[in-house]
Parts: structure tokens; C-alpha cells; sequence
């Protein structure tokens, strides 16, 4: 089969390499029929994950057909439509346990593109199908759905839970790309009174306000004055980083009202300086996380039921075997205005269908 | 009457000032029957605190007799014999509203002592008395319930309720001061399956192994290693910083388990650096806050049935007026060994008690 | 002045009284600009609720303008326009301590028009002013505002954050009455997946459409049935008891799900037969409440921010001086389809502006 | 092998049957060492529970070793000496993915000695054996160990976690036979303020004083009274339901305080009485429950650590054949003083060590 594979910092290559085949009795070996790029991949092209090894086919989002499954795997059959997600879970260590799967200790967790070979390719296996695979409804595109393997359960849970938004809250979401937006749009299951966008780019501020920001501040131009004025002085209830930078991260907490939450999404490469000397008397909570994934069945029935958008975050589509063309354009969002890029879909999503109903 | 008066850096005395006077129909004057000093106040007196003013009465912990109310006070009467909180509340703003009383943005929160006069004196005016003292049962001895109008809500809320302290638990102090010895004391009312002192002072903790430490190290010994081999290399449920000072608090996230809590009580001059590029992807939580004393009237009970330690914490008893010496000993606590000093106490328990029961 | 006065079961008159005065220095007297009447208040004339006397005004939901306060309040003062809380707080006790205003043992709780007198009168003195009127934004209308004063934070309380309604989540609501309405209008906050209305009037199950109830179902046509079918056999994550009979209650405990929740809202007047030889084994959580009105301020910001209905919910308008009128329409909502009357409104509205702005 | 057999309502023998056998790779065959007999089993030997059908081999708590696994089994191998918990796992349905073991939809819950055969066997069949059976330190006596299969994390997790016992809280405990025991002690893990006993027999209200229960009264004497003595007239925080009789029920509600928990843990065979006329305005939540045994691995360390009490619980012991005449004893626990009556035990505990330690 065809797949992306990583060579080394700045390497990669769209090439033959053989196909997957089933090594455990609870994997699942799964036909992509849409995938997607992460900013994460990115980093790891550049060579910040030294765990991402030469040799590794990255990707860790897609949607795709069950083709074969191993004797352990109850829950899905050759011939599923299903979604795959970002963190495969073990379902039997303490975290799995508790429904901490993104810090599964037996074997799960991220691995899919990180530490075995990902979903950028034809096929993918992937382990502990049972926890790791969903199946769709036919009435969820696959350019959709792929969009619920990452970037709609890490915000929803990693933001929106983590950061405990409640109805009525100043939420302020700094950074608008593909997880700011998907934050923004499922902030809104919680009804914030407001929710505030924050970017250094138009066109991300533009999709902010698109999928539901009710105002938006250019980065450069003061984002705390604002907060400020719309607080009366207090601060936001909850804010979400979704960059993953220090300066974003420090300007999260400085934009917190006392007694509120700032919630980590960002994936960072550096320290952050925080600020105790003022911070320590200001009752804030922060946290940070790998999402776990537990929201992700809710998240797909509010998706089938129109309930969060899809297309929306979606501004470029390829063919699947346009990998590295997919690559090129959404490394350089900045020109190209990428959210997110999807390769494959609709063309694929009746193919799944039993042969009697075609 | 006396009072301990800050002058400027480096700068007290005990002694004579008017006597306070009922400025509020909310307020009450109180006098001192027993009082202790805090750690900030060591703070103010170095000129660390710039809130605070020449001129103004230091102390913001004490047990008292009322002597007078005003007119809208409705809980207390003179001759009560009561805890003064802290904080003081307004009870009518958001914060307040909700329980907060610490951000309270209606003229309290944080004022005794630091933005008007205080306890260390021999009498006292308390505003908004009403949700700021709490009347003492006759069998609590004046010099065990001064510790509560500090130092073990400000431990069980900052640290054991923040960092959500759950049976079977392990737990780490970081600091064993009066603080970190309070926490240690209250986070046993939830059954942690283990409690971790940590501290540089061999007395201090042997003083955590008498309050329910199951095991102390050295901060000097590569505590971290204890946690992780008392922990199977996973790292500790819950983490309370009770020192302020930035080494401590990063210790403190790199001890703290996938999923854990870093609860920070310690009051911090600088800022610390937070290792995100290693804890964005660790489910951790970290919280701040300052006291809000909405558990003072369980502890109290919980104290006043022999559920908490007092004399325990009190190392050293002074009279009233020893007010400089008391202060000597418990600066140079090196030496000394000074854990909580308390001025006053049992003498004055009984001057409460009404006339005809003499 | 004049005043709905109770004079027994069955009687009321609409009559001369004297005016209200203050008789506690954190009292405020406030002339009304808009009321409504509860299904309560029916009760009450019934002679369902011996609490209250003879010669007690009715009415505890009001719109209106602060005419006078006593030397105690602080949050309010002649001039301003205020919705008047159903609930007081006298903010002291150990319930308002914990925002359960509700339970107020200080001479708070549910006092207007029960145990003093109350709202359906041109004046009326609210008990313990700064914790039970709320200043209200120019921008709210009095009629909307009305709302707040009783059934929306009693839905939302007592109905939807009981029962714990989230994202996702089948909802079912029994009783399409107003009460009914705003949980379902309020239950929309936390965007549940699918909300099912239960009434026995067509009517009432059109105003449950409108308001955003997705299915409803006619409680004499198998309502148990629908709900089984949406829901795979499992029953609804959440049910909404807004009628008060033992018929409604016990609906609802057949139709939760595993693990789901009651919460009653219902004000009953006979027990209810609990199948606890059914439920004993089934996780599930019933709840029971007053309001306690904490939300009040959320909901008054998501109403001027038109995030509530207002008038959607109420059929009739009248002057203050037709109550008898009003109050004959609402009682027989049967056959006048009345959900909520409201008496006074718009014409007041610009009254309470200061002069010089007129 | 042997095994107690249920041939019907009031039939049952210790006969001869044949050995189990894997069945489902995910199961394992474990060799009985130590089980007890439950007030549950007393039910369906009575024929009270009709799933049961003749034929089945009772019991669902003991504590074993392992001789076989079926392929898919991956925590546990033979020789291990493991805990066979009352509730299986499929680990693969909504409910398991949420910790609800007790409601699992895959094949678990409830299972052993219900709708397949049980313990009380010299071996039995544990299906899902991963997430249904937990290795056992060496240092935990069998006899303490089978109190984790049922009773323990059923009275904690049932009666104390939905409850919510905190500290400080009056808890009032009906029931004291085993399960209400085993609350009495797993709600100090929360360190109540005051546990209350209410039982009719004087042995089980001493058992419950040396247990740790505060407070004990005579269920004929007016129980109902000294709660309100005790609370001022308040009633109780928490309420734990451990009879499953109607009146007791209807006690527990009576009780407890306005914002109080009454969490029943009881099996009812009769539908109560729910008095909304007078709770519909007191915010209660009352709560059911069939155990989850989420709690299970850590009640185990407390156990272990000594922090539980095991041998205090325990009235009788036998040997595995001797399983009638134990019938017999806790069947007559009014006559016998029975509490947990367990078969099997230290002498089977070193077996498990493998041949070349011996």
C-alpha cells in the first residue's frame, strides 16, 4: 500500500510500504477513507517528537472501513464504517479504569502515527479496536466525522470540560486555529454568555466569528484591554489556550478573573514563566491535558444531529494520494489560509454499503 | 489601649493607641483574649507587602470577647466569646454570594491587619461582624481556636479541598511549617491512603510525623525519588506547596502523577517556571487561593470535638504584652523552633463567662 | 393602597390597605410595576397552604421600583427598578452561607405572600433588601424581567441543575405549564440532545414546541412508550417532574434510565408510591427543592442578553388593578390556555428614570 | 467438584456437579479458597428473586486462585491468588466505559450465582476475568479479602459516595447487619462529624458501637428523636438506607435534614412510601444503587494498610463443606449473632505460592 512515512527532521515521503496486517488479537485493521494532518505532525516532521522514529507512517485522525479484526474484537466486523480515533485505550490499566484512556498505560494511549505506524496511509491497524474504533452512522460524511478523531474531543475535553465553561461565562479562546475553533464551537454547548477570539490573523478571526465568537482582538492590539472592558475590570471566567506558545499561555493568565479557570489545549516546546507573586492569592485553577477521548460518542451524536459544524473548519479537500500536496498546503496556513485539510471522503463513503443495497 | 504598630520596613512597636470605635453598623469592637502571628506578618514587616502602611496595626488572627456591635450586627451580642476570622465579608457582593468571601469585592476579604488595623492589639474593631466572627463553644481553649482563624482553613481549603484530597490517596507537604503541618493535619480528614512531609528542618518534620506523616524526606535528599519509589515511578495524587518560594512549587509539579493535583498555599514574592513543554500533555491541575473560610465552622466543630490537633501546632506561649519578644522568637523560627506562637489565652477563657455564673 | 388580600379558602378581594412601611433597617419598600401570579398562589387560595392567614396580601414575583430602604441596605436605593426575588436571605444563617437561600432559617425563605405579606399590591416591603431584589438593565422590559422572579431560576434550579442536564443528554419534562416551559426553555443552556415534552393539553405541548422541545408525547397516549423507543429501550438520562401528583412523580421514575435522574419541581400535596423494589437496584438520583434563587443573576444577564424567552411564555397582560380578573383567567387555564398572566409592564416602565433625564 | 446447588424456592444441597470450563476466551477458572454467603442469597434460596432458575450454583463473592485463563486474559495468569468481585465487567459498553460495572450491557454486572453459576462452589467461572478479578497482595488474609467482594464496595461506593458523606456531617446509618456495618466503617474514610446506629438487635448496635458508630438507638425507641436532639432539630446530613424494608426507607426520609442525601443501599422487594407533600420543599436527594466496584482496588490497599476492618465483621468460620450448616447459622443470625459467616481461608492462603518457594 501507499503511506506517509517520516524519514527524519524535514523528511517524509508519500511510498510504497507493506500493508498492515492484524498482530494482536484486539487490533483491527482499517481501509482510510478519509484522513486528516494535525499541527502536531507538523512538529513531528520538523523533528520535535524525538518518540517519532524514521521509518514511522505518521497520522493519528481518520475514518476508514473495518477489513479484518482480530479474535478478541467484539464490538466491530469487516465492513464497519468507522471513526478512528486519536488514543486507542487498553480498557484494562488504572487509567483506562477511570476513563483516562489518553494516559493508558497498557499499550494505549496516543500511539496511532507516534509510536506505531499511523492513519496517513491506505490501511491502518489499529489496536485495542473495542476502545478504539466508533462506528457511524451513514449519515455523517466521513469529511465530517474525521474531524471528531483529534481536534472536536481535545477541545471539548482538554478546554471546554477542563475549563468547567458554565452558562452565562466570559470564555476567551487565544489562538483561532483548528482546536481554538473547534473550542469556540463546542464552548458553545455550555452557553457562555461570550465568548472572545483571540489571533494574530484576520481570516482566523473571520472563522471565529463564523462559528460563534460574539467578539474578537487581533493579538498585537491589546486582547487584555478588551477582557478588561467587557468584565468591568474582573477578567474572564475561563480561558483556553490553543496555541502553545509562552506568551499566549502568559497572557491566559493574566486575562483570568479571580476564581477562574484557565484551561491548557496548547502543545508546548517551552516553559512558561508563572507569575505567583500575583497569581498565588487569586484562586485560579489551570490545568492541562491529553484528551481522553471519553466525550467522543456524545460528540459524534451531536455532530449526526447537525448540532456542531463540520464543513466549517474544513477549507481544503484532497485526494488521498495527494498526501504531501495536502502537506505542503496546510504547513503554510499563513498564506494559505488552511484550517483544517481533509484527503479522501464522500467518494468513499458508500463504499462500506452491504453489495445487496447497491 | 496596646497594639503591635508597623512603621515602615523593619519597623514595630507595642504601644499606646487610641482605642478603636464602631465606624460601621456592621462592625464590632472585640477584645483580645488570645492572638498569634503569621508568617505574612514576617512579610509586612520586611516591607515585602506595600498594602500595608506606616501606622497601621499588624494581626489578622485572634480570640476575643465582644465589647460592642453596631446596629445592623445580628449574630453576636457583647460578652460572646468569638473567632475572628482572617476574612471579613460583605456577604452582598458576587463573591460573597457564592461563597468566595476571600475575593469578596464589598470591603473585605483579606483586611485586618493589612488594609486597616488588626488583632495584635487589645482590642480590636471587626467589620461586617456578622459573617466575619464565629462564636466559640466554652469548652474551646482560647489558644487551640486561634488556629483557626488562619491556618487550618486557609491548609484545608487552599490545599486539602483544592487539591481534592480523596481516600487512598497519596499525598505530598511540601513544607512543614505551620501551614504545611496544618494540611497534613486536615488532609487525614479524607483518609489519604499516604502523607509525604517534605521540609529542610529535621524538627519540623518530626513535628509532620506527630501530625500523621507516614513518611518525611529531607528536602536536601532527593525527595522526588521517594515519591516515586513510594509510588511505583507514577508520582503522587495530590501535591500541597506550603513554602512560596519558586523552587518549591516546581518540585512540586514534577512530583504530582498523570492526572494529579498541585494545590499551591504558599504566599509567593516571585514568579516560578512552569514546565509545560513536559506537563501540557499530564492532566494536571493547579490551583491557587487565598482563604475563604467557608469551612471555619466545621473545623470548629471538628476542634471543638477533639477531631484536630491544637496544642500540638503551639510551641511557644506568651503574655499580651510579650508582643516584640513573641515576635523575636517566632522570626529566628530556625533557632527556635517556633512552629505557632500564641500571646494571651487560657487566663483570659474564663473572663467571658457571665457575672452570676462567677 | 390596593392589594390582592386572602381572606380565607376561596375568598380574596382586590381592596384598600394600608401602605407597607419599613420595620427592619435592611428592609426596602418597593412599588410595583409588573406581577404575575403562581399556580402556587392558586393553591394557596384554595386553602391548600394553612401557613397562610387571613387578611395576608398575596403574590411573591414582582417587577418594581425602590421607593424606600432602611438604613442596613447598601446594594439598592430609591430610583432604582428591581425584580423582587421570591426568595429572601437574611445572608446570616448557615443555609444563605451556602447560597441555599431557600432553606434561609433567619427570617428568609419563602416569606412574600406566605408568611408576610406579599407582591400583588401597588407597594410591598421586601425583608433583607440587599440578598432579594436584583437592580435590573434599562433593557429588560418588566414584563420579561417578571419571569425571573420565580419561574425561570426555579426551573433552572430546582430542574435542570438538579437534574444534572447535559450536553447530549434525553430530557424528558412532565407538565408543560410554565414551570414546565422555562425548564424546557432553560434546559436548552446545557444543550441536551433531545428534549421530550409530556402534557395532557395540546395547547401547552405547542408552547413546548416553541420553546424547543424537540418531541411530545400526550400523557394519555403511552408517553413511556416514546421515550423507550427514542432511547433504545433505556429511558431518559433525565425527567423533569413539573406537574405535582403522584401520577407525574411516579411516570418519571419509570421513564429515567440507569444511572439517570428525577428531579421534582412539582409542589405536592399527597405522597407518591416509590417502586423501590425496581429502583433499588437502577443508580438512580431523586431530587426534591426550592429554588434558592442563586442563578438569578446569570439568568437576568442571559435574558437582557435575549438568550431566555420572555414573551413567549405569557398569553394574558392586564393592569394591576384587574387581579380579580387576571387572577379568574389564569385559574382557569383550561379554558383561557393561560400560561403566565402578567399584570402592569411597559407603561411603568420609564417611570423609575431620574428626572433630570425625562 | 462440589458446589451449592438451588433447586427451587427452600431447596438447595451441597452436591457433586461437573467441573467449570473456559467458555469465552476472556473468562478464567479460579479455585475457590475463602467465600461468604450474602443476605442476597438468603433471598433467592426463598425464591424472591425469580432470574434465578433451579439449577444454578449460588454465590457471588469469594476470594481464589487461579488455574486457567482463557486467551484474551491479559491482568491475571494461573497461580495468582485474586479477589472474585460480585460484579463483572464487559469493559466494552456504555455503561463499563463509564465506571457503571452494575449496569454493564454487554454480558456483566451482576452475573455470578444470578445467571450463572456462583462461588460457593470449588471453582467457578469469572467471565471478563480483566476487569473481574483483582490480584491480591500476599500480606491480605482471605478472610479479610472476601469483605471486598460485596460489602465493602457496595456500602461505600451506595451508601457513603452517594450519600456524600464529608466530614464533620451527622451520618445516620439504618440497619446495622453487615452491609450497614460495612458503611459505618467506610464513611470514616470522610471523617464524619457523628455516625448514628439504628437497629432493633442490641448485638449488631454494639457491633456497630465498636465499628466506629458514635451514637446508637434501639429502632423501637424513637430513633427519629435523638437525630433531633442530636442536630438541633435539624435532622441529618446523611441518611443510609441498609434494611430494604419499606419502613425503614420511610425513616431514613423522615430524618434527614433539608439539603440532606438518603442514599439507599437496602434490596427492597415492596414499593415505599415518598412523602413529596413534605419533601418536595426540603432539597433532598435520595439515591439507589447497585455497586459499581470502582472503588474496589483502592479499598483494597486501605485494607491491606490495615485501614479497614475485616475480622471484626466476621462471626463464624467454616470449612468450603461445610456450606449448609453455614447456610444454616446466617440464616438464623436473630438466634446465631451471625454477621459475615465465611467459608474457607488461612489455611488455603499459602497454596497459591508456587512449588519451588515451598
Amino acid at each position: 500500500m501507499k503511506a506517509l512515512v517520516f524519514h527524519g527532521p524535514g523528511q517524509t515521503s508519500w511510498q510504497d510500504v507493506p500493508d498492515p496486517s492484524i498482530k494482536d488479537a484486539a487490533d483491527a485493521i482499517v481501509r482510510v477513507d478519509a484522513v486528516t494532518i494535525c499541527g502536531t505532525d507538523l512538529h513531528i516532521v520538523k523533528g520535535d517528537v524525538p518518540e517519532v522514529t524514521p521509518g514511522r507512517i505518521l497520522g493519528h485522525e481518520a475514518v476508514g472501513t473495518v477489513v479484518e479484526v482480530g479474535g478478541d474484537v467484539r464490538s466491530v466486523r469487516p465492513g464497519d464504517r468507522v471513526l478512528i480515533s486519536c488514543i486507542s485505550a487498553c480498557g484494562r490499566c488504572r487509567f483506562c479504569r477511570e476513563g483516562h484512556y489518553g494516559q493508558c498505560r497498557g499499550g494505549g494511549g496516543w500511539v496511532l502515527g507516534h509510536t506505531i505506524d499511523g492513519t496517513q496511509a491506505e490501511y491502518v491497524r489499529v489496536p485495542f479496536a473495542d476502545l478504539s474504533v466508533y462506528p457511524l452512522p451513514s449519515a455523517l460524511a466521513s469529511h465530517d466525522a474525521v474531524l471528531l478523531a483529534d481536534i472536536f474531543p481535545t477541545s471539548y475535553e482538554v478546554g471546554v470540560l477542563n475549563g468547567n465553561v458554565r452558562p452565562g461565562d466570559t470564555v476567551v479562546v487565544v489562538g483561532a486555529g483548528p482546536i481554538g475553533l473547534a473550542a469556540i464551537a463546542t464552548a458553545q454547548l455550555y452557553s457562555p454568555g461570550r465568548i472572545i477570539a483571540v489571533d494574530l490573523a484576520a481570516s482566523r478571526l473571520a472563522a471565529a466569528r463564523d462559528l460563534g465568537a460574539d467578539a474578537t482582538a487581533n493579538a498585537d492590539e491589546e486582547p487584555e484591554r478588551l477582557v478588561e472592558d467587557l468584565t468591568d475590570g474582573l477578567g474572564a471566567d475561563v480561558v483556553i489556550e490553543a496555541v502553545g506558545v509562552p506568551e499566549a499561555f502568559e497572557m491566559c493568565t493574566r486575562m483570568v478573573r479571580p476564581g477562574g479557570r484557565v484551561a491548557n489545549i496548547g502543545v508546548h516546546g517551552k516553559p512558561a514563566v508563572l507569575h505567583l507573586e500575583d497569581l498565588w492569592i487569586k484562586d485560579v485553577t489551570i490545568t492541562t491535558g491529553l484528551v481522553d477521548t471519553h466525550s467522543t460518542p456524545m460528540l459524534l451524536r451531536m455532530m449526526a444531529a447537525g448540532r456542531l459544524p463540520g464543513a466549517a473548519m474544513v477549507t481544503h479537500r484532497f485526494e488521498l494520494d495527494q498526501m504531501e500536496e495536502a502537506y505542503d498546503v496546510f504547513s503554510r496556513a499563513g498564506d494559505t489560509g488552511a484550517l483544517k485539510v481533509v484527503l479522501g471522503g464522500p467518494q468513499h463513503d458508500t463504499v462500506a454499503v452491504p453489495p445487496q443495497e447497491q
